[in-house]
Order: structure tokens, then sequence, then C-alpha cells
């Protein structure tokens, strides 16, 4: 292959590193007004009155929405249950949940309006976290608290733990964390009887279009979703969160309306599902897994959001990549006055991962055994089920362990290491896990082709810093035979570049990169058509090389054809890819794969002060073809740095509903000092995935096992098992302290 | 039908009546940086030195370009000869000619700047006007002053006058006149290493790409010509203008810049071929034409611009819509030290409309004629031709001609009128062209159907005032059999809606129009196929109604169609319409269709000051099938009032040199003071024409015969016969008292 399969440097490189790249907080639309969002003082109250009418007299202001400003429309929306208003209508849910907005001449304005607007609260007690959900005597939120509950089983776990010769039983915490995506929430919308036009930070354009369009009772040709460059997303940007507020502000100001969130906002906006899961696995003398059984409960904040899907997954993916008789899983979303939780990258993967893996490696300790082999013993091999419901897995979970454990040089017993003279225990930990993916088969894509024979791939994937759109042009240009610096990506505007569902669930290589390469092909059968004409000769004499067509030793350009076609030098050619769960064989079932998440890590633990430094950390990652290699391992190393966050640091505080660290101050990121000495990211490329060459999804497996990982290596550097993420210094210290090994 | 042929509201009048419309001087590009252009103080200078340093070192000035900025790119463009330098180079040949540019903070940084630009020129004598052009001892524009010269002939002309029994011969003038669109040119442009992004108020937004593409070295696929709606162009924003140096500067101020000219800047830029035409036509004792021989000299200013298609055109449509057994016409288009002239509203039409009709009257006057029954005598009915290189003609000016002679009460003799007591005369006249339309067969057009039924129809057409944006929504609308306001429209962005050649020629309605129909149909012919699995019934069994593919008492909606393909409310369907001039039949040849020109008006002179009111003015219009008849009117009866424009008022001015009059004090364009009292369109629809639903072109025709219709009816009202545009009543009065009638 010609372009496909190399390190290209990204088309948008030099304006990003130069600070030129355009975020939708960068744009001016002609005439906008700047809006500011009333927060809730209070994590739950009643909204007893409330009166803007000295807010609208202000000088400047243009528009005010409160819940009176919504009667006429759908007030309710959400990406799947619609219990988010948009402005709180009856109660406030959360502490800082918009109670009402201004849209005024300039942000100071704004501000000033806030104080203008009249509340009357009636202040509610609050459902501070799980057990006050679970607690039949507490408030309910909504008609209860039990936001989902996913359950399922196969076989019979009573019979299989009968059958067990050791039973464990473990429960993990996992915390509450936040994306921190560099850019905060940010939406322009504008809001006229043409229909609406919105330019957003997003993820998700064409279900924003969507929601949009059924809040406000619009056709969907009638609501364009822009999406400029998006400084991360991390699912923070899935679905649909300030839209309908601004497109509200945008209909009262009856003029284009900016409403960007700061980060302290953005923070209590979406977050992910702290969670409690308590596993009890049978297993046999030899190790064989027998029987498990899983009660999962995550914190799904005040309102849905994505929490069905989140609560399901985590439930999927809890039996992580082996072969288990007899399973049962129950998991609940629960409410709580808290900040809704939303997707984050790999939903529900890291927590089930954290639980499982962790659990895996003390059975194996209680068994004595190699953890390695442990798993290499119970783990599905590619083609086999391990869910009698999805298709077979399609990763090759095994190879992934032995090269991750070869790569922090795995040996078993584990020779005992003497702490170093300042008081520091190394050990090595593995972990692994399965996702089935989330991403739909549902994604077109429109390739055209220039006069010149340069060509534009018209694809709805955002551009969200994962690099997608030097990778579309990659598979554009290699499918098409033509040079990659011809070829042009326009993405993400519902009203101008064709369908996709999403930008996420590591799906925009396979299956939006599939759509471009069938448009592509289309656009190669209409060239191949217009030269049987030109050589009069069968299409199946002819083939493509470099920007023509070629017949035994003669050769068109494609430019050529399409002059002959429009008779000079204009026009050109239209290639659709349409990518269905029908139309293609192998998208046929889900997932339409299993993104696998392997992990060793080797980590310092500094006993007398609870440190974790990780020394090594290895990724393995079944990718099928990495179309850009550096690519996929920056996608997949950004996404074990962030796993890093949530294990060694990161954690939102909750007291009495107020959230207490919406700042980097206090709220712990990774830096660069954190990056482990040795990191890698290892590729597996078997070519064998749905997606165009044979890729198949990235981006997401990165994050899933690393805390699993690192915190089986803390216990072989220590003998301390904490099941509580994150490892911060403290938890590790008291926690040594507790057990007698400080 | 049940959306064409209804006179349904635009779909961008609401937010242009309230102001909320987008120009292109609406927008703000984040970043951008503003400019101002140094104009050659001279008509015709060598610039002998030019230094920008001291403008280069003013604090807030970001780049500038001269002559030495262009020493790495192709500094010469224009839509057809590459004559007009970016920056004047060597010399410059008009006076406003710009000679530098500046980028800046702000206009008043970059004015300031332009006063620190050094230049020494050595003025040169000048060609003022088209007998300077040809006088041999003129000094030379380019390598000499004829910058094009069009000649055909047929049958023998000299045998031709011998064989008459009259001959006249007649010379008349036609004034050099500007567009005055509302909007000036403006253009944003944005030059990186990823490419050239321009917005910009123009008309043919894929011959900019091509152009900047060739200057600056990019593939096709790397230029984004993006136009927002536009104010107006008439011809004056065809091809390519400002867009060259606006990429100029931003490529030296390595940010966006925005250029945005004044009225008497663009005044300068663009105009209309002022023309002098002799005419020596040959007719026998009853009226029937023999031979004609003309000679054409046209103004083209100091560039080509499109000075070639003019004169060439002008040429085409000298001999009117009548069959000439010998003809000789020569046209020329010389150079002068004025303001380029390019494209205006059917070029070089109403130049030749105004000699020949007028001509046609004197020889009905000479031969004492009925004029109308000399015409009828004369043209060529449909499917006769009137050039033996072009298609047949496909329009009734007979028919035409006999229904603006009724509404006019055409009598002949005419009844004797006495001037009325406060010396006013009254006349009635007619006039007929027909024109070769220049519409090219080079159109795509995408078309989407959504998930719930609504569609989108991506178009390049520019919406520049005549509502294309409505006609191209009903056209999709109709075909697909789905309500209007379910059709939304993207236009005009060669990066996100496919190739079209340009917005012009009347051709929108017929070839885009007829790209959207054929799009429509492959979305038709996907949703038949999906519907025949459906009903699992065999295709020719299925036909489409109101959003529906219906088998039998049976129906299924587009939207469920699209969800069964897709999985769920999900993906779209596309379908592509290729316009080329081998894949319709009815457009291959030249014209695609003849565009009418008939008119009749009746005039009341008041000799005493020579004033003119026009008092009835009916235009007959052969629009094949009318697809929004209101607009069509609005067009026609647009082109009508810019076509009294020249007839009565406009002129620019030039002495020595310079433009005296760029402003619309000294500048009169007609006003609703001149609008006729009773003043119609007829349209005939014979459902004939290539496009659409039986359409053919309109917009142009209704400025053609205008002048020679008022001219006529002037003879009419006071005998007297001026030969030279405007009929201003200066002029009016002075030829009265010289031919002794006032």
């Amino acid at each position: 292959m010609d372009v496909v399969g190399k390190s290209i440097r990204r088309p948008d490189a030099a304006e990003k590193v130069t600070g030129q790249a355009t975020y939708t907080g960068d744009l001016e639309v002609a005439g906008m007004a700047h809006a500011k969002v009333l927060p809730s003082p209070y994590p739950h109250a009643r909204i007893v009155r409330i009166d803007a009418s000295r807010a609208r007299a202000l000088s400047g202001v243009f528009g005010v929405v409160t819940r009176h400003e919504l009667t006429d429309i759908e007030p309710y929306y959400g990406s799947d249950v619609k219990d988010r208003p948009i402005v709180a209508i009856d109660r406030a849910r959360y502490e800082g949940e918009p109670v009402a907005a201004v849209a005024a001449v300039d942000l100071a304005t704004a501000e000033a309006a806030l104080e203008l607007i009249d509340v009357d609260y009636d202040v509610l007690p609050i459902v501070a976290a799980i057990d006050d959900a679970l607690n039949p005597m507490s408030i309910s939120l909504h008609e209860s608290n039990l936001c989902h509950e996913a359950h399922y089983e196969w076989g019979d776990a009573e019979q299989g733990f009968a059958e067990a010769d050791h039973v464990f039983e473990d429960t993990f915490t996992f915390p509450m964390v936040y994306h921190y995506a560099m850019e905060p929430h940010t939406v322009i919308a504008h809001y006229d009887e043409t229909g609406i036009r919105v330019w957003t930070a997003a993820q998700h354009p064409f279900l924003i279009r969507n929601e949009l369009a059924r809040l406000y009772g619009l056709p969907l040709s009638k609501v364009q979703v822009t999406i400029p460059y998006v400084g991360g997303g991390f699912g923070s940007k899935s679905y649909i969160q300030l839209e309908p507020l601004a497109v509200a502000l945008s209909r009262e100001a009856r003029r284009p309306v900016r409403l960007a969130f700061s980060v302290e906002q953005s923070a209590r906006t979406v977050r992910r599902h702290s969670a409690r899961l308590t596993l009890k696995t049978g297993v046999r003398k030899d190790g064989s897994f027998v029987a498990r059984d899983c009660k999962i409960y995550m914190d799904a904040g005040a309102y849905t959001d994505n929490s069905k899907r989140v609560t399901a997954r985590c439930a999927d993916r809890i039996p992580g990549p082996y072969k288990w008789p007899h399973i049962t899983v129950t998991s609940q979303g629960l409410f709580t006055n808290t900040g809704p939780a939303g997707s984050f990258r790999a939903l529900g993967g890291p927590q089930a991962a954290w639980a499982s893996e962790s659990q895996i490696d003390i059975i194996a300790a209680g068994l004595n055994m190699d953890p390695l082999e442990l798993r290499l013993k119970n783990v599905a091999a590619p083609g086999e089920m391990i869910r009698h419901d999805k298709n077979p897995l399609d990763a090759d979970v095994a190879t992934g362990l032995q090269k991750a454990a070869e790569f922090v040089g795995w040996e078993w017993p584990r020779p005992k290491e003497q702490p170093t003279q300042d008081g520091k225990r190394r050990g090595v930990g593995l972990a692994c896990s399965v996702l089935n993916s989330g991403a739909s088969p549902t994604s077109t894509a429109l390739v055209r082709l220039h006069a010149d024979g340069s060509a534009t791939a018209m694809v709805s994937t955002v551009e969200i810093g994962q690099g997608s759109r030097g990778v579309m042009a990659q598979i554009a240009a290699e499918e098409l035979g033509i040079d990659l610096d011809k070829v042009a990506v326009v993405a993400s505007d519902t009203s101008t570049v064709p369908y996709d569902r999403s930008t996420g669930s590591s799906r925009s290589t396979t299956l939006v990169g599939l759509a471009v390469q069938l448009g592509a092909k289309e656009v190669k059968q209409q060239l191949l058509d217009l030269a049987a004409k030109h050589f009069e000769a069968p299409v199946d004499k002819l083939s493509t090389k470099e920007g023509s067509v070629v017949f035994g030793e003669e050769g068109v350009t494609y430019a050529a054809l399409i002059r002959q076609m429009f008779g000079g030098p204009a026009g050109e050619l239209m290639g659709r890819g349409y990518v269905t769960p029908q139309a293609q064989g192998r998208l046929s079932g889900l997932p339409v794969f299993w993104e696998m998440s392997v992990f060793a890590a080797e980590v310092e633990v500094d006993e007398r002060v609870g440190t974790i430094r990780v020394l090594r950390l290895v990724s393995v990652a079944d990718v099928g073809k990495a179309i850009n290699p550096k690519q996929v391992e920056g996608q997949d190393e950004g996404a074990a740095m962030q796993g890093i966050g949530h294990t060694l640091f990161e954690e939102q505080v909750y007291e009495d509903g107020r959230l207490l660290n919406p700042n980097l101050i206090d709220y712990r990121v990774p830096t660069f000092e954190e990056l482990p000495e040795d990191f890698e990211t290892i590729l597996i490329e078997n070519e064998d995935g749905p997606g165009p060459f044979g890729a198949k999804g990235a981006g997401e497996g990165g994050i899933v096992a690393v805390a699993a990982a690192i915190g089986n290596a803390v216990y072989q550097a220590t003998g301390v098992r904490i099941k509580d993420l994150p490892l911060t210094p403290e938890r590790v210290w008291r926690t040594l302290q507790r057990d007698g090994k400080g």
C-alpha cells in the first residue's frame, strides 16, 4: 500500500501547534450576543417562583430564558430518556444546574442581569451518593432513584458456586472522574424562521440535529449543526449538552447567541459514573473459572444522560475476556444530587476492569498461581463466544497478554525483591479486558473527484484531536490511487456532509473509514465506465494506477476522463459510501468488533509516603490494521495516561451535594511528570477488522485495564491489596499502615 | 404539479427584509486583518520604483503586497486571458488600479500605511476611448490595443446589397455603464499551509477556485471558495476580481484578511462595454431582409477580463431573431485606459439590440411599413435556424411580439396624436431580440434524503437576489414528492457542494435545476429498490406519492425505508445529478436554449425639457415553465428596470482617463419614481425548455430590448431618432432642437 500504514503528518498539525486552528470559542458570528447561566445554588430545591422581569428590562439584555419561556416547545431533552430540562422547571437537582440564562450585548451585562433574576427556592433534602439512592427512605429525584437496571445471566450461578472449590467475594470502588478536555462546553446557536444553526464543541452532530429538530418541531433538513475543531471530548461532548439552552436563548434574543461554559460549569455538566462493584467468583483448584455473580451500582447523578448505556455496558464488560460457564450480572444506575454522569471513554469499561482484573489477581494469590497463567487458562480465543447474545470474540487476548508480560520481563514465581535503600519497592502487574464496541454500523460518506484529479472526502467524523482528517485522507488516497496531498477532508457539519452516527466508541476509522472506502470505490467504478468508452475496451480489462485508468500499455488520467465527460475543465464525480448493518456482511450482529485492552505495568512504591511511580507501562492493542501507526499509538498512549489519572489522582469530591474541586488546583490530572519512563503501545495488525484495509477500532481500549495492571503491580510490590481508586499516596500509606506493611 | 409553478415565498425573504441575512461583509473570521489598496493616481503610468519598507515597519501592519511579493507565484490572472496583475507590475493601466495593498490590525492603520509606500511613476500618454485605440499612432496598452476580434459571415453580403432595393446605414452608440449592485466587491481570504479559504461576494465560485489553484499551485481540493448571500451581481461578480489580491495579502500577513472595496473602487473594477455599432442593412421593397454588414467596436478598458466573450456575443446577437440570407459581422474589443469591462447581464445583448432594433424601425419608417409587420415578416419561427453553427431557435418571437403589441394597444398606421396642453407627446415602440444563451451544460448537484424524509439539495448556485434557493427547493420537493417546507438548500461553497460552472447566463434554474431533478430521481430509484424488498414486489409495480412509496393499496414512508436500511433513525440516501453536454440529449449543441427579449413601451416625451416618462412597459418572456412565476416576473422586471437605467440615465463618464462619477449622486440609476405606471411581464410557458419540468432560462432577456423599444417609442412620439444612449433630457432636447422639432 502506498499511503495506508504510513505515519503521515496530520494535516491539522501546523495550525494546531501554531495556535491558528479555530475552535467554537474562536468563532465570531455576525450579530452574536453573549450568554450567562444562573446556576442553582442548591443541590436540590423546588423552584417556587422565578421572575426575570427586572433582568429583561436591563439595557443591553436581548433575551432571558426561564421555565416560563419553554411552554411552547418540548422543554425536556436527553440522548435517551428525555428528563433533562433546558432550564430547571419544577426543581433543580444539582448544584449549578441552569435555572435561567440571559443573552446580552456582552458578558458583563449578562452577568449583571443574572443578579436581577428573582428566584424563590424551597430547599429539599439531598440524595448524596449511591447509599442514599439505595435507601428507600430517601427522597426521589425522579419517579424513583433507580435510573436503570441491566441484568443478564447464563448458566446457573448457584450451581456453579456449588461446583467451585473456592469462592472469592470482593467489593471495589471506582471514583467519580471528570474528562477534563482542554476545551469546555461552548455553543453558538442561531434560531430564526429558516431553522436552527448551531456551532458547537460536540462529538455527535447528527444526534444533536435529531434532538433539536424534536424539541423545536423542525424537519432534520432545517437544523444545521456545525462542529469546528474540538479541543478534546472523551465522551464529555457526546450526545447533547448545552445546545438546547443556547437555541432557546437565541429564540428569545432573536439573534445568534454564544454560550461558553467555564471549566467549573463543565465539570458539573457531565462526568464519569463512580461505581461500587461486588464480585463473587467461584473457581476450581486448577484455576478454571466456574461462576461469577456481579452486583454493580453506578452513580448516575441528577439526570439520565447516557446512564442506561453506561450501566448496561459496565454489566457487559464485567466478565472480561473469559469463558464463564455460569454468570449473573446486575448493574444499577442510581440518581443522586450531583452533576449528571454520561459517556466517558469506554463506557463502564474501566470500572468493570478495575474490579474484575483486581479480583483475578486476588484469586491467583489465593490459589498461589501465576496471574498470567490463570488468565491464559480462562481467556477466550478468537472465534470463541464470550457472550451468547453477541458476535464471537475477534481479538487475540492471549497473544496480547504474552506480549505485555514479555515487555515487563514477567517471571513467575516473582523473584523476591528487596526494598531499595530509600524504602521503595517494585512490582509488576497485568490486566486485560475486552470491550464489546458500542460502534453502530451506520455511517455514510461522499467522495468527490475534481476536474484536476484531486479529491475531497466528506465525512461527519469530528476532529477531536484524534487525527481523523489525516486518516480519512489516507483511506481515500489509497483507494483512489492518488497522492495524499491531493486529498482534502471536509467534516462534521450536518448540512454539508452526509450522515454519521457519532464520533466515539472507537468507531470512526472502522466505520466512517469504510464509508469513505466505499465512496472511493463508487468513484472508481464511474472512472472505469468512462475509460471503457474512452478505450473502447471492456471494464474488466482496465485497472487504476496513480491517478490514471490503465488499459494495457495505455493510460488516461482521471482528470482527462472527467474533462471528457463534462466537455472541458469542469465537473466532478461523486461516490457514495453507505455503511449499514445489512449492507456489509461483517457488520451484521454486534459488536462490530471487540476492542481489547491488555496492559502490563511496573511500579515503584515509596512505602514511607505512599507514592507510586509507574516505571514501565505497555499496552497491547489489536487494531487490525493501523492506517497511521503513530497516531494509533498516540491515541492509545493518551488513553493510558488518562487511565493513570483515575488510577493515581483523579476524583471529583462532593460534600453535601457541593462539588469541592472543579478546577486543576484541587482536581489533579496526570502531567508529563507522571509519564512512565518506559511507555509503549504494541500494535497487533492481522488485517482482520471489518474496517478499511482490515482496520478495527482503537482509542478506548487504552484506558480500560490500566488501573488494574497498576493495582496488581502495587500488590506485587507491597503485598497490599487496595480495592478503592484512586491510589493516592494517602490511601496507599494508610492501607500499608492498616495492613502492617508500612 | 404540487409545488412547481407556484409563487411560493422565497426562503430568504424574512432574513433579508429584516436585515438579518449575512453577506460577506458581515462575516467575522477569527484573527482577521483589514486591508486597504493603494490605487494608481494615474490612468497610465510606468512604475519605476516601489518601496513599501516604511509601511511594513509601521506598528500594526501585518503584511504588504507590491509587485515584489509576487515573484514566487503566478502574478497574472484572468478568466480567459491572464493579463491582469494582482497588483500593477510594470505599469498601471487605469486610474485606481491597485499598485500595492496593506493588511493591518485595522483599517486606520492600513490607511496610514498606504501613505508610507513610496512609488515613483513615469506618467504615460493614455488611450482614452475607442477612437484612440483604433489610432495606430496611439501607445499600446498590451501587445496592441486590439483585445479581441470576433468575425463571422454567411452568404455574400456584397451580393445581398446588390440585390437589395434599399440600403440603410446607421451608427449607434451605447454608454459605458456600471452594474451598481448594492454590495461592492468584498473578499475575506485565508492562506495557510493547508490551502486557501476564501469567502467572497462572487457569482462563479468554482471558476475562482480554478484560478486560485493555478496562481498558487494547489490542487482544486485545497481551495475552498465560500459564497454567502450576494447583494446583487449582474455580472460584476463574475469570474475573478479581488480574490487573488486578498489571498496574496493573507499569505503575507499569515492570517485571514478582509478586503472590502468601496463603491468608488468597485465602479473602476468592472463595468459594461460601451460600444459603437455601424449597421448597413439591405432590404427589398416588401420589407424582406436581404443583407447586413455590422461593424462593432467595444471599449474593453485596461484588461481583457471577459471581453473576448462579450465581443463575440455582441457579434452573435446583432442579427436578432431574423433570417438573414447574407450577413457579415465584425466585432472588436479595444483596450483603453479605463476600468476593465467584463460581464454584464446579457453580454453584448443590449448593445446589439439597441443598434439592430433601432435600425429596424428606421427601415420601417423608410419603407413606410408597420414596424410590427416588418418584424413578423422577417422573424424566424421556432425550429428554424438563425445561425448555421448553432442550435435552431426554440423561442416563439412572433407570438411574443404580438402579445407585446396587444398590451400597448398597437395600431398601424399610428393614429396621429396631438401634443397635450403641457407639450407632452406620446408614442409606442416595439423591439425584440434573442440571446444565444451562454449557459454551459456543466452542472452537478447532490440531493440528500434524511432519516425523517426531509431533504437537502446541495447546489453551487449563488443566491444573488434571484431567489435560486426557493426554486431549487421547489424542484427537489416536486421530484421527490415531499412538502416544500421539508427541503433545505445548501449552496455555493466549492468544498461542500458539488460543481457548477457559474451563476449567470440565465442558466441556474435550467441547468442546476436539472441536476437537482436528476439527483432527486437517483434518490427515488434507491427508495424504489428498498421498497421492492420491503413489499417483495417488482419495482415497476411501485410509485411514489407524498413522501411514500406505494404498492397497490399499501404505502411505506421514505423515512421508514431509510430506517429499515440503517437499522434505526439514522442514515440518509444521496442522489447525484450530473448535467453534461453528453448526458442530456437536449443539451448537445449550443446554445442550450435561446432566450427571447420582446418589449413594447409607451412613452411620454416632454418636448419642452426633453424628459421621457415610460408609461407602459411590457416584456414577453418565453420561460418554458416558470417554477416560481412571481420570481420570474420579478427577475424580468428587475432586468427591465436596469434597462431603463442605461436607456434614460446611466453613463460612466471618463475625462482624461479619470472616472468622474463613481457614486450615486453623479451616476443616476432608476428609482421607483421611474417605475412605469403599467409594467408587466407576460410569461410564455410551453414546457418546452431543456430544464426541469420544461423550464428554460430567464433573467437576462429582460434587459436586452428595453432601450430600442423606448427609443422607437420616442421616435413615434416625436419623429426624432436618437442613436446614442442614454436618452437624457439634455440629449433629447438638443436633438429635438437640432431637428427642428423642439
